[in-house]
């Protein structure tokens, strides 16, 4: 797979809430972050943190609208909408990714607004 | 000037704090947006918001860590950087682009966190 495939194939795991498929594609020393949060570092705790996250929802759409390349980084903005018992969330979302020589992803950053999905998650629970 | 070289001219200009060349890289109907805050549409009206917002600093540093380009796409990772008499600030911010025909930025969208902004803001004037 070419480093855009690696991505698209990660993005449509995670819409499948496919968390084994997804960690397949992460290097061992992946570093992941949520920009306004904190780094992640290792397969095995992304694996986790990705199954607990994904725990507390029903359904998962992250479409994607534009997604560019070059070499190994790949950047892709994207809508992430996620169905919790209380209804739809979604937040705006800007990912970079880095893929290494045996074409696993080693670096996921997403960039977004925190707010903008804390005060929807207040909402939907109050 | 390639999509990639566009992006990077126009980052050196807001650099340089040259809001006329930045402007000149802009499209007659650009859309600009802040993606935690408002789009903003129109060259002029983009000018003069820019202009605003550099006139209340005196330095500005936008390094690029990561720029990648599909067509008339480009997208970066920065750290933008602003020095206020009070002291610097500075955001982790994606920036994505839309390059149209006639080689100039008709969509230019910087996602963040704004409360990365506003809380190093408030310290500031603190």
């Amino acid at each position: 797979m070419t480093p855009d495939e690696t991505v698209t194939a990660f993005i449509t795991a995670i819409e499948r809430m496919d968390v084994d498929a997804a960690a397949e594609l992460l290097a061992t020393t992946v570093v992941y972050e949520n920009v306004p949060m904190q780094a992640v570092t290792g397969r095995e705790v992304v694996r986790e943190s990705l199954t607990n996250f994904l725990s507390t929802m029903t359904h998962v759409e992250w479409p994607v609208s534009v997604q560019v390349a070059t070499g190994n980084h790949v950047a892709n903005e994207r809508v992430d909408r996620f169905k919790f018992e209380a209804g739809w969330l979604e937040v705006r979302v800007a990912g970079f990714f880095e893929i290494d020589d045996d074409g696993l992803i080693a670096v996921w950053r997403d960039y977004f607004d925190l707010a903008e999905f804390t005060n929807q998650m207040a909402a939907l629970q109050s």
